[in-house]
């Protein structure tokens, strides 16, 4: 194999990617070592430094681990998720169950005593920092108390949304602060962006399995969704994309190319490319969710779609709720051509955001502790991931398989076919465990065997309590003893 | 005359709206003394308290004024707006010019430079008690420091919740906090309604003049606007909805029954309890904005048309940006028998309002310094309305009308016809001066030499400068001089 110096890749980068699929295919199986790192180089033309760099990025990815004395070995994984269900293109509304279910499951998320597994929600105060902003909230109130006493007008606080602009180029975007518009989280960001961009009727593509409220989104809209195959590793299938767009089936589309909602997979760099240039070919706005891009493991970030967006057809649309002040709620939009009517949009819909909160992101974006902080979460979370991967592997039925998240702190579980986790869920919450259940994730009944499960909780007893409990639940209903099929050698738990 | 005790309306309310209404037609000419207390009380067969009570009302509400020595005098006032140009019902889409005008006034609106004398925007950050919300902010991080650190979810702060709840008896709203749904700001607690109650190509009536923004709102929602008359001093004309509702023209009505933006108009109790029962007997929803509720200059606090609501259709809006604090953008929907539909909407639209600025607010409602914070609110606006009045009657050119406003801090000035007040506001740009010309409050041309004033600025030199130049360059426009016609005499200027 060789890698072409010529790709805008890093060569390190496409080393790993080699190897990680290798890991993936079986190839290399777990508990086995590794080619000498020398070797590797010689074989592949590449310097000692750019193995090294690989194998960081592969042990990183939670794909190998070093042994003293001894070199690097493939770890024990969980099997991963692979397309199982053959897809067939449906526009479709959700139906009243879904939704019923939906709210079910939100309630049920938010009851106090409820041990709660699997929400997107950060919930462990300490990862975040809270004593830093606090520190900055009382001296901006300090230094101009009456800041809570002057109307908050959009377009909203010019220093934040410069702060913005300066970071995006991190992700490869060139913006200026007058491209971004402020808005309340990323949920308005999208929501903005769907009422700009569609009309009632309109049909608007989604990847399957896709973030739960978009469907009661898009029905509130009176837009149709069409769930398009989504690999759980390489991520959305660009090819069954373009034939939607040659077939003008979808007016827009919903993406996540980064650290994806729920299966935690990116978009190769050129399929980031491809996807930008395929929505400019064909005039269908991308909005491009990026919620989780700066909680990607890998480092640099990979550039998002935008930052290929050569005609203004991608709507970035992102927020702070995931990676610096859960509480805080503060979102943005780079909306390229349609800067302006999402602007209107958001003026007339729910007018600006708070003055004291922007400025206090501001002030710590300025300050140049978000990177540090950045790279303390992301390890965390790649440590949760890992510790509750681990937990499955011993604790959920044979034949369990789930996602190897690229980033972000989801990550996608598929049960034994015979697991319906509906009524999983429904016997969880008699122990006060709350799932939520794959159905949720499509409008088919394609994931009926499936359930994200969220490691941006405290790692405590409580925790590894409910997701073994979850396990033992899934050996019940399944039929089946826990553990790995075919024997694979766990990983020592740490916890 | 005589008063009926069995009324729900206090007596001495009952006293001064026949003596309001006596000024306002002319029967009791500016300059007037007022008949002796004690004469008074035996014409109208009350006790000389309660004439005093009536008194005092028509002193907050003006139109009265105590002369050391002498007695009570007619207050010399400006000529009130009354209905002018006849309405014809039209649905209409607002036109890009309309929408582009919104736009340029809201651009200029936000220069730094520019001295803004219209917008309802508070900026006199020391009338709101930015100091004790700073206070209680920091206390709550200092006791709770990863409130910052955790998700906001639906339905938010139930300790909030609970706090409006117990307040809303205040205006005869009998609410638990599940009945409350937290929305960032009343602009967004609308647009949730409207999307709620809703299908694109419905009609929604609209009060005629109403707030600028609700035409593009209405617009963005396919969503047709239908302008029913308005008394500048009675409010909502029932008798039109009234028609309106039996052709079933109109599938919603918006209306701010209280302190009208941008009349400053109230309906009477009467009328709010023959609004309530329209909208439940024709089924149509009634998303009663109560913005400036509690900015109301009567005491006690006229009760809201949702008080009146006998089966849920009535969607209660508002906010606390214009009473408590300015930045934080938190409002609530109390939406009866549409609870669910719009909690769901919400959660979907942008999840939940922050904790940190929900908690503060919910600290700030408990502590019980809210009341005596409102009546300053209120004395400061009923002071500034005053001056603001006393200046364009004498520098506003001959013949212009204004309305005296109930509650809140914008009021409506209606110029000689023959001025333009587009024209106007482009000519007060050249000057660095921002007014919102009529013509933004109606898709009509009815307004078009209208201005809407916001008394919600600090009264300095630099603000009556502005207003004094304003009145110049309408003089100009107008090509008369100014002062009152009448030669009614002006009241002394205190500034």
């Amino acid at each position: 194999m060789s890698l072409s110096q010529s790709d805008t890749q890093p060569l390190y980068h496409q080393l790993a990617d080699s190897f990680a699929a290798a890991i993936h295919q079986g190839t290399l199986k777990p508990g086995k070592r590794l080619p000498a790192i020398r070797r590797v180089a010689q074989s592949h033309h590449v310097s000692i430094n750019t193995v090294l760099n690989a194998w960081q990025l592969l042990e990183d990815r939670g794909l190998i681990e070093a042994r003293p004395q001894s070199g690097y070995y493939v770890r024990s994984v969980l099997p991963a998720v692979t397309p199982s269900v053959p897809h067939r293109a449906r526009v479709k509304d959700p139906s009243s169950e879904k939704l019923d279910l939906i709210d079910q499951v939100f309630a049920a998320q938010n009851h106090p005593d409820y041990i709660n597994i699997s929400l997107a929600c950060p919930q462990d105060g300490e990862l975040y920092p809270s004593a830093r902003l606090s520190r900055i909230t009382a001296s901006l109130l300090r230094r101009n108390p009456d800041l809570i006493g002057r109307y908050a007008l959009p377009p909203g606080s010019e220093r934040l949304r410069e702060e913005i602009a300066r970071r995006a180029l991190h992700a490869g975007m060139s913006l200026t602060s007058e491209q971004i518009t402020l808005t309340h989280g990323c949920m308005e960001a999208l929501q903005l962006a769907l009422r700009a961009v569609t009309q009632p009727g309109d049909c608007v593509g989604l990847e399957s399995p896709t973030y739960f409220f978009l469907f009661p989104l898009l029905a509130s809209l009176g837009l149709k969704a069409l769930e398009i195959p989504t690999d759980p590793q390489q991520g959305l299938s660009l090819d069954a994309l373009e034939m939607l767009l040659q077939e003008k089936r979808i007016q827009a589309l919903i993406a996540m190319p980064s650290a994806q909602n729920p299966l935690g997979c990116c978009l190769s760099r050129q399929n980031k490319q491809r996807l930008a240039k395929l929505v400019n070919t064909y005039n269908v706005p991308l909005l491009e969710d990026g919620l989780y891009d700066e909680l990607q493991f890998d480092w640099p970030l990979s550039p998002t779609v935008k930052s290929f967006d050569s005609d203004g057809w991608v709507i970035y649309c992102t927020s702070f709720t995931k990676t610096v002040a859960p509480d805080f709620r503060i979102g943005w939009i780079a909306a390229g051509r349609f800067h302006e009517a999402i602007a209107r949009l958001k003026a007339v819909s729910s007018m600006a955001e708070s003055r004291l909160l922007s400025e206090t992101l501001a002030e710590f974006l300025a300050s140049g502790g978000y990177d540090h902080h950045l790279r303390t979460l992301r390890r965390r979370y790649a440590a949760n991931l890992d510790e509750a991967r681990g937990l499955i592997a011993r604790h959920f039925p044979q034949g369990t398989r789930a996602t190897l998240p690229r980033g972000g702190f989801v990550f996608w579980v598929e049960l034994p076919e015979q697991v319906n986790t509906v009524e999983m869920f429904h016997c969880l919450l008699k122990e006060q465990i709350c799932v939520t259940p794959g159905a949720l994730y499509s409008l088919s009944e394609r994931y009926n065997h499936a359930l994200r499960l969220s490691c941006c909780y405290p790692f405590d007893d409580r925790y590894s309590w409910a997701l073994k409990r979850t396990g033992a639940i899934a050996c019940e209903l399944a039929g089946l003893p826990p553990g790995l099929d075919q024997g694979v050698p766990l990983r020592p738990q740490t916890v």
